[in-house]
């Protein structure tokens, strides 16, 4: 059996848990990169990541034997390594419905780019809106979404728009063959059982820091 | 030993991978309650967050016996044992720096009121941005910050300033006595032992969604 083969089969019973934490550990392994850092071990990230180092080696270990006893990651060959797993080593193109403050601040978060997670079109209903620039951008009517996610191979949708619209928008997406939304709106949305759907909300992160807060 | 003490004392030990569940199941609890459903099982929670059901039964039960075997759990009780460990049953002031694209949308995100996690008041540094009207808030100067931050009683900070700026606003918000803080600026920022940080990043959405496409 091939080592690749071996990765695929196992990855595909990981939890959705697990590969939440990979991004955790990849943002945290490009930090140690930048500084000049070549070696990690479970329980140094386990200490900044506030996670329990048994963890962070059994999350990685369903990947395969990227550390060393006693010695710990090799921090260049694990970036590389989850880069792979969370396919980053290849540009996807991501098209955003919804050109408001949030919609213009995610086309502005430039750290997309950096891993090969790209906005490349951008949508909106409001006739005003239409042929604003934002960085490289113009603002398209959500009428041209289809086209344009076929034409640029768009594979992945970011819904900014109202809860109200949000349904209406994901229906769009799917219906233009995109694989996977992060939803923004505050509306859980339905889609096909072959649509991947993520819903980024930041009462998420809000109420977490609250448990933490003294009585 | 009062029921009370015993949920303090367990609840000490969980880790921060449970807490930052708790509020995904608070939010589709909420939608439950929503659509008149007043019992559900953690088979149907699991399925529907895509989370093992036993890991959901044991993350509930660090904090008290909430399920019944076979019939499963009170939504209702739940959501107000959750908002209850969330600390989500008291109003939580929280002050945000960065009066741009995504603190405007953060400030109109009226979700987080909602939950009681109220922005009460923002803060930018360009003269240009002071006095400016985002719903019901006038942005400050920054240099108001540690006055307002103690008269309004903020426990929580928002940080939407640019990576560069984002440490000097932190020491700020430590500077004024606030217990936490959440970062949306792409930097890694340094605070006391007692102040707890979360960073928020959307890219950590984006990556683990790029996992589930296909290659």
């Amino acid at each position: 059996m091939a080592e690749q083969g071996e990765l695929s089969l196992k990855a595909e019973k990981i939890s959705d848990a697990v590969v939440r934490r990979l991004p955790v550990y990849l943002r945290y392994l490009k930090e140690l990169t930048a500084n000049g850092v070549t070696t990690v071990s479970s329980q140094e990230l386990g200490e900044k990541l506030n996670l329990n180092p048994a963890q962070i080696r059994k999350d990685l270990a369903y990947f395969g034997e990227f550390g060393r006893k006693g010695i710990g990651y090799d921090v260049e060959y694990l970036v590389e390594k989850i880069r792979q797993i969370l396919k980053l080593n290849q540009v996807i193109h991501v098209g955003l419905a919804g050109a408001g403050n949030l919609g213009r601040a995610l086309c502005n978060y430039n750290a997309f780019a950096k891993d090969n997670m790209k906005i490349v079109a951008v949508f909106d209903a409001a006739p005003e809106k239409i042929g604003e620039k934002i960085n490289n951008l113009t603002v398209q009517p959500i009428s041209e979404l289809k086209e344009t996610v076929r034409r640029l191979n768009i594979r992945v949708g970011i819904i900014t728009v109202p809860a109200s619209e949000a349904q209406t928008v994901a229906n769009q997406f799917v219906d233009a063959g995109i694989e996977a939304i992060l939803n923004f709106a505050p509306a859980i949305l339905k889609v096909p059982d072959n649509v991947r759907i993520h819903h980024a909300d930041f009462t998420i992160d809000l109420q977490s820091l609250a448990y933490f807060l003294d009585q």
